[in-house]
C-alpha cells in the first residue's frame, strides 16, 4: 500500500519558466518583476490597500510588531492555540503575551473572553483564522475600537477566505484588521516553500513598512524619485524574498481558482465520508463559523481525547497514512509556562490533545480520501468491537 | 551603444532542474535536500563547523546578535563604512553601535583604532571584510581574546576568500570569528537573489542556533530523535529559506571554481587596464591586504573626492555604463547621527564620497571591460585638457 503523506508540494506548470524569466529580467533580488506582479494580483483581487511579500509569515508578523511600535511591557492578546511565530514576533520586540482560550465549538480564539484580558498596557489583538475559518471579526473590531487597540490578523492559513459581518458585506480575510499576515509555506493553498506577505489596510503604516522591509532605509522612496539619495532612517531587516520565490508564487497564483476548487472538493469529500462517524458521536468535524467561508485550507477531525487521537494516529500510520496533530498549547510551553498568568485554558488544551489533521493537498486523489476515511472508520469499528 | 548594467544575474544551467527536483522530493520548505547539500558543501570545502542557510545575510547577523545574547546597552564595535544591516541586526536587540573608522589604505575598519573604543559594556567586534578582502584578523582576534569579546565576521562579500595570519595557516574568511555571516544576494559571487548563511565556529552556539532558526522550537532535535516532542523553548524567527532558494544556490555552487576563475580574470583585466591612471595618481586601485587573497567580489576605484566621483559617474552614465557609489557613512545617517558619540571618522567619509564600484558580473565581456576602462581614461584625459 503506497504511503499517503500529510502534504505534497506540486508545480502548476510555469514555476521554472517564470524563474528563468526573472533571471532574464536582470534582477532577482527583492521587489523584482514577479514580486510586483504578486503585489498587484493580491491588491486587485482582494482589495488589500498595500501588499508586501516577505520571506515568511513570521517575518510579516515581525514587521507588524515593529509597525505598531511594540515596546517592552506592552501586552498583546492572542490565542494560545496557534503557531509559535504568532507570539515570538511580538516577544522579539519585548511584548508580554496574554493568551486567550479557544472556542468550545471551534479552535479559533474565544472572542467573548477578549475584553476581560484587556489592561491599560494592552496594545493589540491578534486573531488567528484557524484553518482559514474567520474569527468573529465584528466582535473583535468593536472591542479594538472601544479600547483603541490595533488588530493584526494572523491570516497565515486564510488566503481566499471571506467574512460577512452584520453589515452584510463579504470581506476577504486579511482586509479587516489594521495589518494582516499571510503564509505561503508549502503546506498552504498557494505556496512557494517558505514565504509570506504583510497586508496593510491602515494607510498610516505604508511608508514606514516599506522602510522597515528595506533594512531601515528609504530605498523605495528613492526609486520613486521622492528623495534624492537613500540612507539609514529606521530600524528594519531584510524582509524581502528573492524574486525567484515570487516567480514561483506567481505561477501558483495564476491557478488559484482551480486550486481552490480542487481543495474544496477534497474537503467536502472528507466531510461527507466522515459525517456518519460524527453523527454517531465518535468524532467532531470542522465548524465553518457564522459569516465565514471555507477556503479548504485544512481538514481536521476532533477526537475525544489524547489517548484516542494517539491510537488513531498509530492506526493510520500502520496503514501508511500520515495524519498529524497540531499546536501544543503555547501557554504551557517550556518557554512561556512561567511567564503565563496561570489562567487555565481548557479548550486550548483540548484541541492540543484531540485535534487531528488529515492529509490535504492538491494532488490528493479521490481514492486516497476514500482510503483515509475508511481507515478511520475501521479504527472506530475495531475500537468499538474491542470495547 | 548597449547599456552595461552594474550587475546581471545569470544561470549556470541546472538551477531550474534542481528546483523541480526539490518539488519532486516532496518538501520545499526549509531544510530540504538542497539546503542540506549546500550545508554539506560549505562545511566540507571551507571546514566551517556548522553552516545554516538563512533568507539573507541580514538574518544571519540577527541570529548572531541573538546568539551572543545582546542586551539593551551592550556595545558593538564595527566599521561605519558598511551596509546598514551590520548595525541594524544588533540595534534590533538593543545594542549601541560604536563605529570605527576605515583604514587610510583600504575601506576595511582600522584595526588599530578598535582597542580605544572598548568599554566595560563592549560585547562584540564585527569586522567587515569589505570587497572580500580580509581585515587583519590576527589583530582583531588578539584584541577580542584580551578583552573577552565575541567576534562576528560580516563576510557578506567574502565567499571563497582567505586569510593567512602569523601562524602561516591559510584560513577561509568566515572560519575565524566565533560566528560569521555570508550573503548570496544577487550581486554576490554565488547567489540566489536574496539569501544568506550563518557560520558557527564556536560549538557552544550550535544547538541554540538551530532552535532560533526554527522559530524558537526544538524541531531539529526532534527530527534527530533527541527529544520526543517539539515545542516552544526560546525566542526565534523563521530564518530558513525555501528549498527552492537552496536548489538555485546549489546549482551555482557546483560552478564555484569556474565562477571564481572568471571573476578573477575580469578583476585582473580591470586592474591592468586602469593601472596607468593609478600610476599617474588620478585614481587609487583596490588594495589586497597583507595575508588576504582576492575573491574578486568587487572592482572599485577611489577618486580624489566627491565632485570628481560624481562627474565620473555622470560621464560613464552618458556612455551607457552604470557605475555606482557605495555605503554612506552610517555614523552620519539620519537614524544614527544623534546616537553617534561625535567622533570624526574621516576615512569613512572619504570612501563614502570617493569610492566607485565598476560593473562586475560573471557575464561581463572583455570588450565591456575595455570599453569601461577606456571611458574612465577618456574622462581623465578630457578633465586634464580642460584644466
Amino acid at each position: 500500500m503506497n504511503i499517503i503523506g500529510f502534504n505534497k508540494p506540486y508545480l502548476t506548470g510555469k514555476e521554472t519558466t517564470y524563474i528563468t524569466d526573472a533571471v532574464n529580467s536582470g534582477k532577482i533580488s527583492g521587489d523584482g518583476i514577479f514580486t510586483k506582479k504578486c503585489h498587484a494580483y493580491f491588491e486587485e483581487k482582494y482589495g488589500f490597500k498595500k501588499c508586501l511579500l516577505t520571506t515568511s509569515c513570521t517575518d510579516a508578523l515581525e514587521m507588524a510588531a515593529i509597525l505598531i511600535n511594540i515596546q517592552p511591557g506592552d501586552e498583546v492578546i492572542m490565542p494560545s492555540f496557534t503557531f509559535v511565530s504568532t507570539s515570538n514576533a511580538f516577544i522579539l520586540r519585548g511584548a508580554t503575551i496574554v493568551f486567550a482560550d479557544s472556542n468550545a465549538t471551534h479552535p479559533g480564539m474565544d472572542e467573548d473572553s477578549i475584553e476581560s484580558l484587556i489592561t491599560p498596557k494592552t496594545k493589540a489583538i491578534v486573531p488567528v483564522h484557524y484553518a482559514g475559518v474567520s474569527c468573529n471579526m465584528d466582535k473583535i473590531m468593536a472591542i479594538a475600537h472601544k479600547h483603541n487597540l490595533y488588530v493584526i490578523e494572523d491570516a497565515a492559513q486564510a488566503i481566499d477566505a471571506y467574512y460577512t459581518g452584520i453589515d452584510g458585506i463579504k470581506k476577504p480575510l486579511g482586509s479587516i484588521g489594521h495589518l494582516s499576515a499571510f503564509s505561503f509555506h508549502e503546506t498552504k493553498n498557494i505556496m512557494c516553500g517558505e514565504g509570506g506577505m504583510l497586508v496593510i489596510n491602515d494607510e498610516q503604516f505604508i511608508k514606514r513598512a516599506e522602510i522597515i522591509r528595506e533594512k531601515g532605509t528609504n530605498r523605495s522612496s528613492f526609486f520613486r524619485g521622492e528623495v534624492d539619495k537613500y540612507g539609514w532612517v529606521d530600524i528594519g531587516s531584510s524582509f524581502l524574498p528573492s524574486d525567484i520565490i515570487a516567480a514561483f508564487l506567481y505561477a501558483q497564483l495564476e491557478h488559484l481558482e482551480e486550486i481552490q476548487q480542487k481543495r474544496l472538493t477534497i474537503w467536502n469529500t472528507y466531510y461527507n465520508l466522515l459525517s456518519p462517524l460524527a453523527q454517531k458521536g465518535y468524532i467532531k468535524l470542522p465548524l465553518i463559523t457564522t459569516g465565514a467561508t471555507n477556503n479548504a485550507h485544512m481538514f481536521y477531525i476532533v477526537c475525544k481525547n489524547l489517548e484516542e487521537r494517539t491510537a488513531l494516529i498509530t492506526h493510520l500510520k500502520e496503514k501508511n497514512i500520515n495524519a498529524v496533530f497540531h499546536y501544543l498549547s503555547l501557554h504551557k510551553s517550556p518557554f512561556y509556562e512561567h511567564k503565563h498568568d496561570g489562567r487555565e485554558l481548557p479548550m486550548t488544551d483540548f484541541y492540543s490533545d484531540a485535534l487531528l489533521r488529515l492529509p490535504m493537498y492538491y494532488e490528493l486523489s479521490l481514492g486516497d480520501i476514500v482510503r483515509i476515511s475508511d481507515t478511520i472508520k475501521e479504527y472506530f469499528n475495531e475500537s468499538i468491537n474491542i470495547k
